[in-house]
């Protein structure tokens, strides 16, 4: 039997300041994807986010992102060269890497943060550019894509390992991509609604867009969100019903190796 | 018969900012002390000087530094607990360790910046938190070291591989400290007399300090600066007296090992 | 009847992080000191910071600080010459002006934050140089004292308006300074405590070292801390406490020209 | 007789880092747009830029960015809303009138900077949010417009005074517009070409695009570039051009009001 993935976006304070509920959200989730510093996260909060994540038998990944602090890497950046966007993809990851490595842990999946992300799938260029960095860097790790996106189209052409992403709490436009989060109703609040939106997905391995079109799509990870109020119950939740439903969770690294 | 290594802090620009003559200085050192983000150099230019390094044969290693981009790193920065220091220490050699890769090189040693070498120089607890960082990343790591310092202690308590440093155009004080760059003195600057210097240095594994005390003491690697005037031709001469008189120069990773 | 002022550092989030609960502080404090995006705080939180202080007629200041946003300004950084911890104060101030200006509201003090305050209590070189900053911009500008400390005789020196103060829950040395944070016993906790203490010290103008010797001095302003947990309840107590005894709080711009 | 301004875009080091030289363009310019601390230029450069310009009796500006010191301001931001826009801009004229101040100098006006100034000339809310930031600071203050672009119609909108802007060294596309500097043939090289061009602008009150269309607007003010190689000679050389033909170079806060 597949298992299934739960990632999380963590490990996103700087210095001073906190940003969610880490270690409820490690009890939780299967994947951890770490602010590698230039949105969010600091060398100790990587450190600490890895350590947790080794402790609590959680797969982690880098998060990499703009150079956007002040906008937690929310803010489109336009203007990169391809190979600019290549070597700040990597030195990210190379970051993580040597903390996960301090931690005793290790780095398996990479999942491009906020705007870049969103300009990635629907850029080739940038979505390219983020491929040739995991590549070069480690061809082994996992590159966490939403389907019928350029990234997905990227990491297939560039033959990378990849977890196909579906959004537990996100609307979905008619083409697969996730509504944007300016329009209403493009994120969901109810934890039982979500629990069972994702275990529709998980059981279908398809998304319904706002339409109720049904899009057929591989699943091999759900994202919860981890910053927002009631983040943990919901993250808690979509876990029991699929657990109840007979889904066995575990990070993705070592389901798709299975 | 023994070589000797030399060695240049370069990739110290920013952005649209450069420092230095980077090619010129690659022709000539034998090792290269790349600026990891935190006093200087971006993802770009860690990524290019690697490269050009790489091409030259010339060997790399991480410079990690305090986070002070405004200060070149040359300010010191109290208050720092060891695990913060060896964070920030084991994310700057991750990110170049990530560009080295992508540039086909590898990352062989390491050597403190500014501020964070002179602080770990005199402050056991810094010197061992690097020492932690570089071993808990990867313990075939050299660390290039000033002899006599908190910095040699460290790192022969951690058995970590060691290249002893000294430097061309620096004035050293009886104990084997550098002299104060306020001082008077502590920077020499006539190339001939340099070359003519190091030679000695080397000829003798010794110093000499401006009280004329001889200090013995091995010496694996000598520094040559490439952000002065005049850097590259001192850099040739001090490299041309020393050929001259039969050494041969080579990066000490590789004569380490012999 | 003279009338004593309340002040608390706020305004320290930055850019998606958020620190303390600003609008309940800014309803018990006379006087705010709006981080200047060196430690924290950026210019959307200075403004919004300065329009609330603005409708609840809380007198603004700037809190200046190392440019250290990942330690929140409480590193000690060395090596700044004078010139440039001026600059570095100046422009703070400056920035705050101008969005204090936007918000219809006046910059009417500055206060030193974190570990620059702490090396200015101890060096007369930073302390002087704080003063020049502040005299250079606007000499009118009441600068917030530690008495007995080194920025207390800059201030004199540079006959700068200024406001002695006190500290609700800190302990105090023999020689009127801070006990450090580090030591035992140094920060108090108990609401009750801590107002009966700050009742003390108004109507004695007098602090009680920890061996219980009374340090008198005039008492301007009473800082009080909003980013610890309990902080506006302290606040809230220290306030009450005041008034219920015939105190009158008011900003201490208003009160020292009166 | 009416007077014509020299711009240019100066203190654009950072830290150890320089750009340009200063010193010479400040003899040959009659304003400096000044780096704010976002793009580029820091509190010590900004107060040696002030005191020069200041001694040569230049006028002086502030030159606001988005927040990109990697990018030196030149990588459009998308995201920001009106209000982060103006806070943005009015943070960076703040921190150079208090250091202004400082060298006994004024800011005189306003001229976006890179990305900032290309997006807000095609796009009306940025533009608006920049004139709004100008206006609640200090309404006196003149802003530097390319004329018939969305800057120059929130300026007019704003009622704030304006300096309109030609470039000396760019080609126009028909719509009075820059052509982008991707594109061959955007910028002139030849500094006898560039000087005569300038003149026919002053002379004409027009500036001719590539297809040779006249394209008529009034020239207060005339950009030359202070940081590519050569900058300096084209700088001098359209000043001597311009004087040789009777034109009397002048700040434009003075000639504006004459």
């Amino acid at each position: 039997m597949a298992t299934i993935d739960l990632n999380s976006d963590l490990g996103e304070g700087f210095g001073m300041w906190s940003m969610g509920d880490d270690p409820s959200m490690l009890d939780i989730v299967t994947s951890a994807n770490v602010a590698c510093g230039f949105h969010a996260g600091d060398s100790d909060i990587m450190l600490k986010t890895a350590k947790l994540a080794k402790d609590k038998g959680v797969s982690i990944g880098a998060h990499p992102s703009y150079r956007d602090l002040h906008g937690f890497g929310r803010r489109p950046v336009a203007g990169l060269t391809a190979s600019e966007i290549e070597t700040m993809v990597a030195y990210q990851i190379g970051a993580l890497q040597a903390l996960a490595t301090v931690a005793g842990h290790r780095v398996t999946h990479v999942k491009a943060h906020g705007a870049l992300s969103n300009v990635a799938c629907a850029d080739p260029m940038t979505a390219r550019a983020i491929a040739t960095a995991i590549k070069a860097v480690d061809r082994d790790l996992i590159w966490v894509v939403l389907p019928c996106s350029e990234i997905e189209r990227a990491g297939e052409a560039a033959n990378l390992p990849l977890a196909r992403e579906v959004f537990a709490d996100r609307a979905y436009e008619d083409d697969a991509s996730l509504m944007s989060r300016s329009k209403k109703g493009s994120v969901l609040h109810d934890a039982s609604a979500i629990a069972e939106r994702v275990l529709r997905m998980v059981n279908d391995q398809a998304v319904v867009s706002v339409t109720s079109k049904v899009i057929k799509m591989p699943v091999d990870t759900i994202c919860v969100h981890g910053d927002t109020p009631g983040a943990v119950a919901i993250a808690r939740q979509v876990r029991e019903v699929l657990e109840k439903n007979g889904h066995r969770l575990a990070p993705f690294d070592k389901s798709m190796k299975a």
